[in-house]
C-alpha cells in the first residue's frame, strides 16, 4: 500500500505540505501525492529514535540480526509491487532493479551475519596485574557502542540498494543505531513501501518503534533540519557535491558537531598501459563503453577519465569505443534535473575549445533520455582546467591523451580524490604499474586491475570510499562489511563490577565472540 | 645540545624572528633564545614530509619498529639532560618528570610492538569465486595505508609525553607517516632535545629525512599554516578547546579537508554513590584532594566535577576534602599563561551566587603558584548556569548537591561529552549504578569505578577519547594502542597481480601478520 504517509516510528502520519514523483520515462506524473515532512516531524521522529537507543543499543547480536534478517523478508514479500513501482519512478529497467533489490536484501542478511559474528566490537580486555611495580594496572576493558540515532539520505542512483533499506541504513541498525531516514523525493512510493517493510520488522521484533522512521520529501529544509536536530549523532549520505558539502557544513556548525559520511563525487580514472592497449584496444574500447552507458552512467563508479599514451593503439581504442558508443541505445535518466545536469555538463565539454567530441550516442525520442559521449583532449589541456576533471554524472566520459608514463602519473597526482582507478595492463606493464600504484594509491579507495570500475562487491575487503572529495571521510567505506565502524566508537570500563559490564567485555563471553586478550586478538568464532 | 634551532628534515636552520622561554617557578628567562618558524619553514618541511611519505609507508614492519625503539633509546640517551631541562621549563617535579619519559619511552615501544604484530592493518582477503553465479567475484583484498603527513601540536601539560616524542608522534609514526611538529614554546628547550634524538633516530635508521621535523614558535600563524598545507592530511593536538577549535575550523577550510583530532576539555564527573559516601566518605575525601592537586590539576582527567546526593554522608565527604585541601601545598603551573587562567576560573566561581567556596589550599611565597580550590553548589544552580560546568584547567572542582540518583542522571545527562566518568560504589550501589551506566556511557569515552581518573593507563583497551568537546572525535583515542588507528585509511585492490600487491595481502603472508580471509580473522600472531 502507498498512500504518501510519513512514518514516524511506526505510526503512519499525512502532512498538509505535498510533493508528486514523476515518470522519468514519460513525464507523467505518478499518484498519489506525498507527505512532505516537516521540523515538527524531524523532531518528533528524532525524539523517538533517541528513546529507543538505549534499548536497541543494548540488544544482543540473535536479536539484532533476526531484526535485520525480518526487513530483508519484508521487503521481498512486497514481491512485484515494488518492482513495477521503482521502474516507473526511475525508469530503471526491470532487471537491474531485481538485481538491485537482491543486493538489497544481501546486504541485510550479510550485516546479520556480522552481527552475529561480533568482530565489529573489537572487544578488548586487559587484565589487571594487581602486582605490576610501580602501580598496579587496572582492569581496562573496551568495546565499540552504537553513536546515536543516524539520518540516511536515501540516494536517487539505487532506489533500494542505496535508499530506504540500503547500505548505510543496514550498517547504522547492524551498529545499533535508531534510524531516521529522509526519503529522495524521485521515488517515494518505492521509499514508502521499503519504509513499511521495515517498521513492520520493527514491530515483528519487538523493537521500541522509534528505532525507524521514514521522512519523505522534497526540501533542502527537511535535510538540514535533520542533521540539525541535536539528537542526530551522524549522517549517511549519496549524493551530488553541493548537496553533501552542505550538509557537512551544517553538520560542523552544530553545537555539538557531527561526522557526515557523504560519498559524492569521482571521475573514476582508468590506464591503458602500452602493451595491454597494444594487443585489446579493439576489445577494451568496446567494454569501456558499456561500463560508461550501463545504467545510464548513474554509477558512482563510472569510468568518466580514460588516461593513455597518445599513440595509434589508443586511436585504435578511441575508433573502437567510438563504434560502440554511436551504436548505445539512450537510456532513460532517473529524474529531470539529473537529465539537465548530464545535458548541461556534456555541452560544456563538448564547447569547451581544447576538447574534441569523439562519439555520441543514439538519439531518442522519449523525454530524460541520455546520449552517452565520449571527448578527447590532451594532457595538457586537461591539467591546465581543473573544469575538466568536474564529474558529469551520466555517460561522459573524457579520454586523455598523455605523452609518456610520467604524464600519466602527472595528470593522476593531480587529481582530486577519487572512489576508484582502473588498471587495464598486461605483464608487460607491470614495471610501469608498479611505479604508478603508489601514486594511485594516495589518491583512491580502491584500485582494480583488467575490470571496470562498475559494479561493487558487497564483501569484506571492499573499499567504496576514498579522500575527499570522492567521499567526505576517506577513512570509511559505505560499501562492504567494514561500513559498520561509521558508527560506531569505542568506550573503556576500568574495574567496573562484572555486573555493570556490557555482555561482550563479560568474562564468560555469553555471545561467543572473538576477543583480544592481553593484547592479542582471538580468532573469529563464526 | 641547545642552540635555538628548527629542524627541518634533519638539518636544523635558525630562525630570524625568535623567542624565549620562562621558568614558571622563578619567572627567569631562560638561555639560549629559540627560532621561531615561519611560514617559509613550514612548506619545506611539508615538502620533504610528502616527499618522504611514498617511502616511509612502505617500510616493513621491522624497520618501522626498530626506528621507534631508536627514538626511545636516543630520549634515555639524552640522560638527566633532558630532565633538569624540563624541570626548568615547566615546574614540574623530577620524579613526575622521569616517570613521564618512563611513559613516552614505554609508549614508543609499545608501539614497535603494534607494528611487528600487524593486527592495525586489518589485511583482508576476500579470494575470487570464478564460478558463482550470475557473476563472479573478483579477488578483493583490503589494508590499512598511512594517511599522509601528520602535525603534531606539542602539549604544555605533558611536556615529554605528549609533546615533541609523545602518543600523537608516535601512533602517526607507527602509522607510516611522516610528522612535523609544531613544538609548544612553553618547553622549546626540551623539544629541541627530543627533536635532535628523533632527527638522530631517523638517520641511524637509514630512513628519508622528511620522515621528522619539528617547527618551534609561539605564533597561531605557525599552527595555522602548517594545518593549511595541502600536503598536510591530519592533525593531531591537545590543549585548549579555543585552540582546538580554531585549528577544527581551519582544517575545515581547507580545498581538502582534513580530519584534526582534538583532546581539548573535559571536568570528568565523579558519581559518589550512597552506600560508598556512608562507608568510606572521609576516605574519599582524601583520595579526591590527592587526584585533584596531582601535577597542580594541570590534567585532560581532572576530577572538575563530584556528584552525590545531599546530605550528613555528603557533608563528611566535604569536610575531609576541606581539610586536606586546606593542607595542600601550593604548585608551581605549567605558563604564567595557564596560571592566570587558572585564576581567573577560580575568580568567577568564587564569585559565583549559586556557589560556595569549601576550601582552598595553602599560599605560596613564589610567582605561578596553583592554590587549589573545592566548590560546592546545587544541581539546580548548575543546571541553571551552563558557566559552571565549563573546564578549570587546575586543581579546581565543583561538588554539586542532589536531591536524589534521578538528579545526577539528569546533570549528567545534560553535560557535554567528557573523557571520564567515574564512579565511586559499593556492592549495595550495584542497582543504582546499572541505571546510571548507560546514562554516563552516552557523555563519554571511559567509565572508572572506585579509582580516580588522573593517571591513564597505555593499554589496548583504554580510550582517551570522548563525545565533543572532550575531543573533537569521539570515535578514536590519543591513549593506547588504538591511536594508531587515526592515522589509517582502508584501500581494496581488485584483481591486482601479486607483483602489485602489498606486502601484507601478498598469499606468502611475508610478515606473518594475522589476516582476515573471507570474512574470518586470524588469531594473532604475537
Amino acid at each position: 500500500m502507498i498512500d504518501g504517509a510519513l512514518l514516524i516510528g511506526g505510526d503512519t502520519r499525512q502532512a498538509e505540505t505535498r510533493f508528486t514523483a514523476v515518470n522519468p520515462a514519460t513525464g507523467e506524473t505518478l499518484t498519489p501525492d506525498f507527505s512532505s515532512a516537516g521540523a515538527d516531524a524531524v523532531a518528533e521522529a528524532c525524539a523517538l529514535a533517541d528513546a529507543a537507543f538505549p534499548a536497541f543499543a543494548a540488544t544482543d547480536p540473535e536479536t539484532r540480526a533476526a531484526f535485520l534478517e525480518r526487513i530483508a523478508d519484508n521487503i521481498v514479500g512486497l514481491g512485484d509491487d515494488l518492482i513495477v513501482r521503482a521502474m516507473a519512478e526511475s525508469g530503471l529497467p526491470r532487471m537491474r532493479l531485481e538485481g538491485e533489490r537482491g543486493r538489497t536484501v544481501g546486504q541485510l542478511k550479510l550485516f546479520a551475519g556480522v552481527v552475529r559474528q561480533g568482530d565489529f566490537l573489537d572487544a578488548t580486555i586487559d587484565p589487571a596485574m594487581p602486582d605490576r611495580a610501580p602501580l598496579p594496572r587496572p582492569d581496562l576493558r573496551r568495546v565499540n557502542v552504537a553513536i546515536g540515532p543516524v539520518a540516511v539520505f536515501g540516494a536517487s542512483n539505487f532506489p533500494l540498494a542505496f535508499s530506504v533499506a540500503g547500505g548505510d541504513t543496514a550498517s547504522a541498525l547492524a551498529a545499533g543505531c535508531p534510524v531516521v531516514v529522509k526519503g529522495h523525493p524521485a521515488h517515494p512510493g518505492t521509499g514508502e513501501l521499503v519504509a513499511r517493510a521495515i517498521a513492520q520488522a520493527v514491530k515483528d521484533s519487538g523493537l521500541p518503534a522509534g528505532v525507524f522512521s521514514y521522512l519523505p520529501g522534497e526540501t533542502n529544509e527537511l535535510g538540514a533540519a535533520l542533521v540539525r536536530d541535536p539528537r542526530i549523532q551522524a549522517v549517511g549520505f549519496t549524493g551530488s557535491r553541493g548537496g553533501g558539502l552542505a550538509l557537512v557544513r551544517i553538520a560542523a556548525e552544530r553545537e555539538e558537531p557531527i561526522p557526515v559520511y557523504a560519498e559524492m563525487s569521482s571521475i573514476n580514472p582508468v590506464v591503458l598501459f602500452p602493451a595491454a592497449l597494444a594487443a585489446r584496444g579493439e576489445a577494451m574500447g568496446k567494454e569501456f563503453v558499456a561500463s560508461l552507458t550501463m545504467g545510464a552512467g548513474q554509477f558512482c563508479t563510472n569510468p568518466g577519465l580514460v588516461l593513455a599514451i597518445d599513440g595509434p593503439d589508443l586511436d585504435a581504442f578511441i575508433a573502437s569505443a567510438a563504434t560502440a558508443m554511436t551504436d548505445a541505445a539512450p537510456a532513460t535518466m532517473l529524474t529531470p534535473g539529473i537529465h539537465a545536469s548530464f545535458e548541461q555538463g556534456v555541452d560544456a565539454l563538448a564547447g569547451h575549445d581544447a576538447v574534441k567530441t569523439v562519439a555520441r550516442g543514439k538519439v531518442g525520442d522519449g523525454v530524460n533520455q541520455a546520449v552517452g559521449a565520449i571527448f578527447d583532449t590532451t594532457a595538457e589541456a586537461f591539467l591546465a582546467d581543473r573544469a575538466l576533471s568536474h564529474e558529469v554524472f551520466g555517460s561522459s566520459s573524457v579520454v586523455v591523451r598523455c605523452r609518456d608514463m610520467a604524464e600519466i602519473a602527472r595528470v593522476i597526482a593531480g587529481l582530486e580524490g577519487q572512489l576508484t582507478a582502473t588498471l587495464q595492463m598486461d605483464a608487460a606493464d607491470e614495471a610501469d604499474a608498479a611505479r604508478l600504484v603508489p601514486v594511485i594509491a594516495r589518491r583512491v579507495g580502491r584500485i582494480l586491475a583488467n575490470g571496470w570500475p562498475t559494479g561493487v562487491e558487497v564483501a569484506p575487503a571492499m573499499v567504496h570510499g576514498g579522500p575527499f572529495p570522492a567521499t567526505s571521510d576517506g577513512r570509511t567505506t559505505s560499501v562492504g562489511t567494514l561500513a559498520i565502524a561509521r558508527y560506531l566508537r569505542p568506550v573503556c570500563f576500568q574495574n567496573l563490577a562484572p555486573a555493570l559490564l556490557p555482555a561482550a567485555l563479560d568474562d564468560a563471553n555469553p555471545w561467543g565472540i572473538a576477543r583480544r586478550l592481553d593484547g592479542k586478538r582471538e580468532a573469529s568464532p563464526r
